[in-house]
């Protein structure tokens, strides 16, 4: 047995309670290592009482990645308290123990020694990794304002560009607006998403308003507060969640406070609101707008015009706080989405965390980070991050083409098991965003593949998201190309890819505790054909997708109809089985069993 | 190579600020599986940049287990901000690149990939795991307080016992208090300690007072809030830190507050205070005065004298926090030690944690938690807890014989890498307590394996604690009977014992800063004589302690003397060579190198 691959790790997503009792354990092994792997549990303070454990609960092998297999199991425990090992038996038949004191022999003498278990000391719901019910049920919306519409010109910014005119340049201003978005709630409302997340709305230097000015303040070219205030009321008549974006890492070079230090230096009352190394500040500007070198204080990335705040400084932690608080409290917002928040301390969000649990019951907190984000996960920072850890595999095998469907499947895998089950169920899972290329233009403006990985998508554990215009058919490079104007002259729109959302929408909405619950279970049914298939399975029921992923002019390939047919493209439907094309799919429910 | 074994995730004990500049990085790999492990590293929005990486840092084969070896390397960043992975190569000549993606080939392509890497998003001081730096030079004395010292019988309880007239029954009482302890204070002195842990001595029902009847008092018969204060502030004097008991796992049945529960059931204003199933509490005795079955409430193990606290009741956070504060505050002690906190919430440590740091500068935060301890150790709840799963070890090669050598280091080293290293120096290392047998018991009377137990243990990065009597070579099998009397008699006395532990406290306080932070390096002489070597090493100076771990009656063993002799037992000393016998050992400083 390969006993150096073990891991587990108590009290993190190898060992969480799920519901309030119930423990959910996982054990990582190396793969194909194991015959089967037991859990050996009981009361902690009865470890060498006679009927300690008598039924070894079998585990079950799970997800695999190129290299593991994890093992998982449920229990509860009587008195709340648990002690629990692994007996495990190797492939080789090999039988050994493993426990908080690493591998040892599999012999009563071993069994028989309380501090040889893992423990979960007491089942603390309070500790319970908690997720707001209706961030799962959420099929979300993003809208970057500026470019979604105009509805009132007599806001528009000095210099405005006629709407779609042109593709957008890093300094253009197109007049989208507040107004504009509450002109198409019904758009919204028919496509059937359920949430709003609003790209910055504060007023800001930028056309992306990433740096901040004001953060009380609404931007005047997007309206003001008391229209704010009507949209999210209007929102949330339609049942439509509001998420606003919060950029709390750095602020806007504009803003008043970096005006008073540039202006006052070691003397401004904001002096240590940033991180200076020297003054004056200064720095000498690169052959991009947005990179310069040698900066005198720390920045988003080598941006001068994005000062990084200080949030270990309590006036910068109460300023932040204060505005966390603010819109909630007076513009009753659901959610917020937090910008750069890996490069934010712990500190500050752990705080940050207690303020809105505080102000809103079931709100829902949302981190922008690209890597793997267990430290922000253990249930007093952020609920879910934007995936792009996930969705990176998931384009990288469907669109790019540069991963296989094995490193896909171990890479998805992986991802998994970083999390607590309920956490990967509100997980954040974008195609594209504001800063990414559209999903269509990666696509190479192939439309059956973009509704291909779309569903994939939209089967996963985590809750979807439609970048505004996707679901016309929109196409974008990397920012800014990504931001062009939304398309509203119906004659460009592509009524066929909004009937495609229509219907994957409201599959997702029906079939929400499936697909955000449901173990999953992946059959690969033909590799050189390309044929995957997807299942999602509770007690309630299976969901399963099939997709062709072969090269477009391959063979069709036959897939067996065996439920009720809920979603598909590509796919000759017959009595008893589907002929798929290449970039075609099929998603089907089999509720009966 | 062996990839299903590695492991490494980040912001953990395997990737931590140790300064404020200095990012400390693990790798675990399979036991001998790699020829070289480098750390692939430099700023996040630079990865694909020319100038990135150019210098590959080789990583340290540091500490081995059965099965694991550790690597590690330590580095900083010019921004603060850090993209990292892993280059190996095998053994086997293999070579691959291990990132946040898992295993990948080591290929220009995956290299450019900036979400292929780890983060350190960015250096956080607010965010590092602090230690108060006393902590680490602290030698602790701890004092079960009824079984000290009688310096006032004034305030005896009824039926108390004559002075070490007999071995303790569970419920016997011998007029141990205060005042007896303040009497005493030129011995603790005498002997070296500067920390002094207090087993609970508020008002309670038993002897050993871990049944709380009010936090607020100091038990009658153990004096008064006056003499605490008194007996603090001389301790302070000479140097001595204070450190009490906080029970806040449960409280006594006898305390007011469950006493009104019992009285007014689910209408008493404590019914929430408590972990309650159904009204009136009951439960059936069992044959032990501490175990009973058929409880309708939580309680400690099975003892239904010690109903559990409900911490997730923002009422009993409060009324626990205002105690933690207000002796603080009120009697400036210096640290909390926690009694079965892994039994109480993490939500609860936070605030504890909180409000100590507020109330205090370089509060000392030490829980009693016998298995592996990550999760209360990530720099937001407690500094350190008490070390017995590492000290096993060390007693189960040493004192019991029942593990290998191997084995003892295999653990020794597992529990090092499983914490921060600045968390392994303030670590709380006892070899015994009011909750185990003595040592000298469990050394079945041999004082020389008991001097040479304690002189390894004073070689390791934790701080080391003498149970009081300890140093005059006391006995005592589990509890009761390790609460035995302490010996005042000085006939009863062992002198050697007390010179002996003079002189190992003086040696680790004066070399502490190697001590504490020096790298371990194991050196395992000669496996068939029992011949081990650990040398604690940091660039001002090397400590080496050489042992003879071999049967009593086994041969004496040559060791070569190389530097300044420090501590020694059953040793020859030479000019050139020292000559061991078996339960001997010697200890020296290597300064110049």
């Amino acid at each position: 047995m390969n006993t150096a691959a073990l891991y587990h790790r108590p009290e993190s997503e190898f060992a969480f309670l799920y519901t309030n009792d119930t423990l959910r354990i996982r054990l990582r092994t190396a793969k194909g290592d194991l015959k089967q792997a037991y859990l050996l549990h009981g009361d902690t303070y009865t470890i060498n009482a006679e009927d300690w454990c008598q039924e070894p609960l079998a585990m079950k092998r799970y997800l695999s990645t190129n290299v593991h297999d994890y093992w998982i199991c449920e229990t509860g425990a009587p008195f709340k308290r648990l002690a629990y090992g692994f007996h495990l038996i190797g492939a080789d038949n090999t039988e050994v123990f493993y426990g908080d004191h690493g591998v040892l022999p599999y012999t009563e003498e071993m069994l028989a020694m309380p501090n040889n278990y893992f423990r979960l000391p007491y089942f603390h719901e309070i500790d319970r990794f908690h997720v707001p019910e209706w961030a799962k049920k959420t099929v979300w919306y993003q809208i970057f304002p500026e470019r979604f519409a105009n509805g009132d010109t007599s806001n528009d910014p000095a210099g405005t560009l006629p709407w779609g005119s042109k593709a957008p340049d890093r300094q253009d201003f197109f007049g989208g607006d507040l107004q504009g978005i509450l002109d198409h709630l019904d758009h919204l409302e028919a496509l059937g998403v359920n949430g709003i997340y609003f790209c910055p709305i504060f007023e800001a230097y930028s056309n992306h308003k990433y740096d901040t000015i004001d953060y009380l303040k609404v931007d005047p070219a997007f309206g003001d507060e008391a229209l704010l205030k009507k949209l999210i009321q209007e929102c949330h008549e339609r049942g439509i969640k509001v998420m606003l974006d919060a950029v709390f890492n750095h602020m806007g070079d504009t803003s008043p406070q970096w005006q008073d230090v540039i202006k006052n230096g070691a003397d401004s009352p904001y002096a240590d609101w940033f991180h200076i190394h020297e003054f004056p500040v200064s720095y000498t500007p690169g052959d991009d707008f947005e990179e310069a070198k040698d900066l005198t204080y720390d920045v988003f990335a080598f941006t001068p015009h994005m000062p990084k705040l200080n949030t270990a400084n309590p006036e910068v932690q109460e300023y932040l706080l204060h505005i966390a608080k603010y819109w909630i409290e007076e513009f009753d917002i659901d959610a917020w989405r937090l910008d750069v928040a890996n490069e934010v301390d712990h500190h500050f969000w752990k705080r940050f965390r207690q303020v809105c649990d505080e102000t809103k019951g079931d709100f829902y907190i949302l981190g922008e980070i690209w890597h793997s984000s267990q430290a922000w996960l253990q249930g007093d920072e952020f609920h879910g991050v934007m995936n792009y850890a996930y969705m990176d595999a998931i384009k990288d095998y469907f669109v790019k083409g540069i991963i296989s469907m094995e490193q896909m499947i171990a890479e998805i895998n992986q991802q998994l098991m970083l999390y607590r089950d309920q956490t990967n169920q509100v997980q954040f899972n974008v195609l594209d965003s504001h800063d990414t290329p559209r999903i269509l233009t990666e696509a190479q403006g192939d439309k059956d593949l973009m509704k291909q990985v779309t569903a994939f998508t939209y089967l996963q554990p985590g809750v979807p998201c439609v970048y505004y215009g996707d679901e016309y058919a929109m196409t974008g490079e990397m920012d800014p190309d990504c931001r062009k104007c939304m398309v509203w002259d119906s004659d460009e729109q592509d009524q066929d890819m909004f009937q495609f959302f229509q219907d994957l929408i409201a599959f997702r909405k029906d079939w929400q505790p499936i697909l955000a619950a449901g173990e999953m279970q992946w059959d690969v049914v033909d590799v050189e054909a390309g044929l995957i298939r997807l299942s999602r399975r509770t007690p309630e029921g299976i969901i399963s997708g099939v997709f062709h992923t072969g090269e477009t002019g391959t063979e069709a390939c036959s897939v067996a109809l065996s439920g009720k047919l809920l979603v598909s493209n590509l796919a000759v439907i017959g009595d008893q089985e589907v002929l798929l094309s290449p970039k075609g799919f099929v998603i089907f429910a089999e509720t009966s069993k």
